[in-house]
């Protein structure tokens, strides 16, 4: 038998308490070992909960404990999350989590120590929820040279910008609605924003690449400028608007390669794998240089989803007791190259009295008009630079809108 | 350094020996030590090629080399590489293969015998090609209770089924410029009747239920009877046709479950994850109790992502080269429920003047009527089981196609 804690009873704690309690049978036979919680740490009581037998309010009792094999911290954010997991790690203990800000920031120091102390730290639960995606990148697509790693990372976005391109919705309304059904927060800002896609993408291009890319050099920008204007143009000429999440290497002239990572909204095409992820749904695709295109669906956040992947982890960490398994991503930092030198198309949204120029000024490749609204045209750039792009941009002074165009 | 030896320099083993070259510096980094190919078994020559210094005729030199620790069976076919793979396992060398029909028919034996003799039996590539699906079921979808893996799991009907959907070819046309651009072999029996996806089906959901699924026992519908108006009624009706191969379980009376497998031609709603898979591309739908919906997309066959999904396995069998990775099936067989007791909707094709009489007589849910053909009418019947179905079916006399929905 191996006993575990659960640090944190919030909405992926109490899931991973239900995964293990409901799927026992499976989880002890997968495991080799029954797997039981022995503490729940928690400040607050749970009187009537069966887990109230079980809970604990001070972390020294885990720690303390020589019978507790696995940590699983389910608590978020960095403080006291950095420290219970430094210190579970140090005591000989492999710790499992979803806390994508504590991975983002200190991920590779903890797989060094790990590493020291022969177990384990685990985090596929930190990206896309239940999507197993990082033990993808860990230990399936070992052979490959992977070139890009681009996700829809944010299920409270991607409901958002779905509700607003299937039902005309404005911002402001798809937000109110996410919020009612419980997709977003009161204070929306790390979704809407992007800070919670930055942190993943920050996660998934370590994974990929093997070097740390810092998450607070990722250019981010949110969903709040997107308009049902935005929609209205993307739709007609093919494409969907999504909050992409995207890291890629060029080869540059030196035959060395450049890294971009950006989290920003894109127009996706039609026929792209990502294309047609929609709701609170999250994806990550991937191209390898042997592999191609390949895609990972599912649910991005929501407790079970959430809770079975963490549940994975503490599966793999059972049958790892006192040996480390390989990832890939050591704490040197990966340069990434300033954004201004990518190369991409733009969509811009422009008075239809400036069409003659902006044709002109942006060398357009495609022209879109709409029915409904008649004062605009939206135009799709030549590939150019982005610093070149916000030269013609501010040179114009009239574009409405602009998004960027995956490729 | 670890020496390995590939059986057969066909399209799969001549793309092993180019992902191991191209990608090696990568490669040998993950599996902690530089990965040889020592030799290439195949009957023939390859005068020119660099491979030509490392091709062996006889396997008994490759059987009898101890440095040789891995055996990459990419020859196809059960003879000889059954005894190939058995004679490689019981001499303690683990054994990475993408040979289904193989893997089909004694997947099970060989993880025994890989158990005994403490290495590795892997098989990544049998299912999907590069989709690293095998390596999620068995390591990371640990923690759920699957209920459902659906796939399509055939490049070369799905390719025929994308072009006769979308640019209204039909079955025969549509086969034949797969044959031009060598997405179907001249002999196309084992893709377009089904055997292809039955045999990875088989895979897929031994490993997914535990137990042996003989592929002899799934039945089996293969996409020849598929017509240009079976696509119009069903696109107007917002599905697409799609070869899947299912396995699923559904509780019976007593609590306990009845196991379905098959494959045959679906209808697959707008809005399902597998509807927007298309062209040559594979993916794989997994229903788990907690997670929900997921699913894997990428290349199903081609040499390269064939061969980057052996490679992995290769990097995880010199990672472990003495101690056998979990994989659970074992050799009890799974017994199938007769699919005549499935539950489900059929799409009906019906003359025009007997639209009334089978809307009473399947319990129509919903009716389709086209522009292109006028003197047909399609129907959604109502969920009633495949025998019951079949009844009816054979009562009215007048049904000039009938495919099963998916849920």
């Amino acid at each position: 038998m191996v006993n575990i804690a659960v640090l944190g009873y919030g909405t992926v704690g109490s899931g991973v308490v239900r995964v293990l309690t409901e799927n026992s049978k499976k989880i002890d036979k997968k495991a080799g070992t029954p797997v039981r919680v022995k503490y729940v740490l928690d400040l607050r009581d749970f009187p009537g909960d069966p887990v109230q037998e079980k809970i604990v309010h001070d972390f020294s009792i885990i720690l303390n404990d020589p019978e507790v094999k696995v940590v699983v911290e389910v608590m978020g954010g960095l403080k006291p999350a950095y420290e219970f997991t430094r210190a579970a790690l140090e005591a000989g203990k492999s710790v499992c989590t979803s806390n994508k800000e504590l991975v983002a920031e200190h991920g590779a120091e903890f797989l060094d120590l790990a590493r020291e102390k022969n177990v384990n730290y685990l985090f596929e639960a930190s990206c896309g929820g239940g999507i197993p995606v990082i033990r993808a990148l860990n230990s399936s697509l070992t052979a490959e040279d992977i070139d890009e790693v681009s996700g829809i990372l944010n299920g409270t976005t991607n409901y958002i910008l779905s509700e607003m391109g299937e039902k005309g919705s404005g911002f402001d309304d798809a937000l109110k609605e996410a919020q009612e059904l419980g997709y977003a927060e009161r204070n929306p800002e790390a979704d809407v924003e992007g800070y919670d896609a930055c942190r993943k993408i920050a996660i998934l291009s370590s994974l990929a690449f093997g070097h740390t890319i810092k998450y607070r050099n990722i250019h981010t920008e949110g969903i709040t400028k997107i308009s049902h204007a935005d929609m209205v143009f993307a739709k007609e000429a093919g494409f969907a608007v999504k909050l992409l999440a995207s890291a890629y290497k060029v080869p540059d002239d030196k035959g060395a390669n450049s890294y971009f990572a950006l989290v920003a909204p894109f127009l996706v095409r039609n026929g792209h794998p990502l294309y047609n992820v929609n709701g609170v749904f999250n994806a990550v695709y991937i191209h390898g240089n042997m592999l191609g295109d390949s895609m990972f669906y599912g649910s991005g956040a929501g407790s079970l989803p959430t809770a079975s992947a963490v549940v994975g982890d503490v599966i793999d960490a059972v049958k790892h007791l006192s040996r480390t398994l390989f990832v890939f991503w050591d704490s040197e930092e990966l340069k990434l190259v300033d954004n201004g030198s990518a190369e991409r198309a733009f969509f811009i949204r422009v008075p239809v009295e400036k069409l003659s120029d902006a044709r002109i000024r942006f060398e357009a490749k495609d022209e879109i008009l709409s029915d409904e609204i008649k004062d605009e045209a939206a135009l799709i750039t030549a590939v150019m630079s982005e610093n070149e792009f916000e030269r013609k941009f501010a040179e114009a002074g009239y574009v409405i809108s602009r998004i960027r165009i995956n490729k």
